[in-house]
């Protein structure tokens, strides 16, 4: 099973890679959801914890590469999509537990991230640059640019929305 | 002018960058070579001391941004490319003392980066994969994937060079 590895900087256009992968059928998963469910469920919640909280326990209870294994005992196929990898740490987890792991980066410049992040203007869209670039250094405090630059795929997404849909489509296909 | 500050993993493509914009009359320094000249000239080479320690205790001495000072001395002209920025903080040095600095990232995966440098054969090739990863991290380390991340333009450097040379000149064109 091939395992693809989603990264990229806020804004460089993750979301839209998925939703390409949902339109061919593609199945995903994102790392946050497996945490936030653990979460819920384990009754950390309940008990006052953060999602950070319980994140970190696990891993020091059962292993740095705990989330992985969680995350890949949902996954069958042959193709699998996880999002939501930001440190080598992590990488190298499903690495270790997989032989066909890859890395897709997505990337934009940072003044066309941020113009898109305030025009998607979700509930996290940053006030103004230097939240962006706050936001930034702490993604990549997180070891996030070491993963973009070991990426096996890096595609660029500068232009239009229909360019990049197109040049992730392709991508894709030679994948799967 | 406009500063490029040219980036990018070991065997992506740095030097046919050079190559490319030595062909269209692009000026362009290395920051190792203002380096090595000052450790020669200074009498710090006499002194036995290292390039490194050099570089480090010129920036105790003078502050961070002394060799982006030092290589925008030298400068003239509308357009001036740099090699060899490996840290948020050298690029940041550059964006203090200029505002046209523009960061252009070179990508190409990691097993295509391996079999490039093999190829090539200089003195420095790594001798084996776990030497190339070595190398990998320890750039890695001093905060390359960080200037990768935040790239204005990324040149991904995956198939023929033929082609790896239109883009980078298409780039440049549209750069100066």
């Amino acid at each position: 099973m091939k395992i693809l590895l989603i990264t990229g900087m806020p804004g460089s256009g993750k979301e839209e890679l998925l939703n390409v992968a949902r339109s061919m059928d593609i199945p995903f998963l994102r790392m946050g959801d497996i945490v936030r469910e653990f979460h819920e469920t384990s009754g950390a919640a309940a008990k006052g914890l953060s999602v950070g909280q319980v994140a970190n326990g696990e891993r020091e209870k059962h292993g740095k590469d705990i989330w992985a294994k969680r995350a890949i005992e949902r996954m069958s196929g042959d193709i699998f999509l996880v999002d939501g990898c930001r440190s080598l740490d992590e990488v190298n987890s499903y690495k270790g537990l997989s032989d066909e792991v890859y890395i897709i980066a997505v990337h934009a410049s940072r003044l066309t991230r941020y113009n898109r992040l305030i025009k998607r203007g979700r509930d996290d869209a940053p006030k103004d640059m230097a939240e962006f670039d706050e936001r930034d250094n702490r993604e990549l405090g997180w070891g996030l640019g070491s993963v973009i630059a070991l990426a096996d795929y890096m595609i660029v997404n500068d232009s239009d929305l229909e360019t990049f849909q197109s040049k992730v489509r392709s991508e894709m296909e030679a994948l799967r």
